[in-house]
């Protein structure tokens, strides 16, 4: 049996990427090979070096390379509030706001019963356990506001308030600049419901 | 200064790809993080033994792991043909047509002033030392028919009839499956100048 030759164990490997098929797979082998030597080598390492280092928080359950990440050791955080989000990116996107000084839990998906991914597939228990620590006082869903994410927000919400634990959502809303003209029905009528006084 | 995270270092990475701009580098690295951790183990060996092992042919300028590659030590192969490709992806589309049974080059770019691609980028010594071995007869030309590629192929087709050789070029026309009414006035007009008896 003949060895597979180094060029399609490079595509096939591109080709596990997301959104990366056949062809542009090819076209990124060639790409490195021909013009960015340099650029397939730090991959090699980068790739081979994330996979030995990068594990998830014993806490937080986000991507870090301690036992405990830099965000759940920071003392200057508050470990009353616990903002669950699905992804490392939507944690990130939080950060960027400078309006929340607790801690976090990454989900690192969301509840999709259709794809098979049930609640020991967004680290449930691992959640609970944190949750109920007896520090925290306050969880804050800010799963997205897709059906995926509100079915994902309402049972993680039932489960944790069961635990006796205060639970809130993020506010829907018209967002910054929005004309109601161009704003969807469904959420102008949450805008309504949820209107405060001034 | 503080150690750059593996992650980070992945993210940047995955960056130098063609096409990869940050959002879907960093999408690509959660995913190979959370989903695909073989994949990532993969990729890092793939990329880091490409890199070690893959190199040009010392004739057709071709990716190969030997000196010479497996095309240019086939003996069955009519070493009086020579064609020259772009790319190793358009010598592949060639040699499924299983229409040829010569020899290649293969150019890894095409000339391209505006870019600063000059003749030495598209290896033209190795070409003409190549094409000028005593053996090839005829050299064809098979460079893309955009302009890049057009000019690429006159260019090297005066260079090579300068060393006494036949020079041909693929034929342009009507494509396959071709309807009159949805093909451009240009091609129409070449196929009319390069009509064939019957
Ligand atoms: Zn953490
Ligand atoms: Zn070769």
């Amino acid at each position: 049996m003949k060895k597979q030759a180094s060029l399609e164990v490079l595509v096939e490997a591109l080709r596990r990427l997301p959104g990366v098929g056949p062809k542009s797979a090819q076209r990124m082998a060639y790409h490195l090979l021909q013009h960015d030597r340099d650029g397939l080598a730090a991959l090699g390492h980068a790739c081979s070096n994330a996979d030995a280092q990068i594990h998830h928080c014993e806490l937080c359950n986000n991507f870090t390379e301690s036992t405990v990440c830099e965000t759940c050791v920071n003392s200057d955080r508050d470990g009353e509030l616990l903002c669950i989000v699905e992804t490392p990116a939507d944690l990130l996107m939080i950060e960027q706001t400078m309006t929340f000084k607790g801690l976090y839990f990454v989900l690192m998906g969301r509840l999709s019963p259709l794809d098979g991914v049930g609640p020991q597939d967004i680290h449930l228990s691992k959640l609970v356990q944190r949750a109920t620590n007896g520090v925290v006082r306050e969880v804050i869903l800010a799963t997205n506001f897709t059906n995926e994410g509100e079915a994902t927000a309402h049972y993680l919400g039932e489960t944790l308030k069961a635990q006796g634990l205060a639970v809130t959502r993020l506010a829907r809303g018209v967002p910054l600049g929005g004309e109601l003209e161009y704003v969807d029905p469904g959420t102008i009528a949450r805008a309504m419901l949820d209107r405060r006084s001034t």
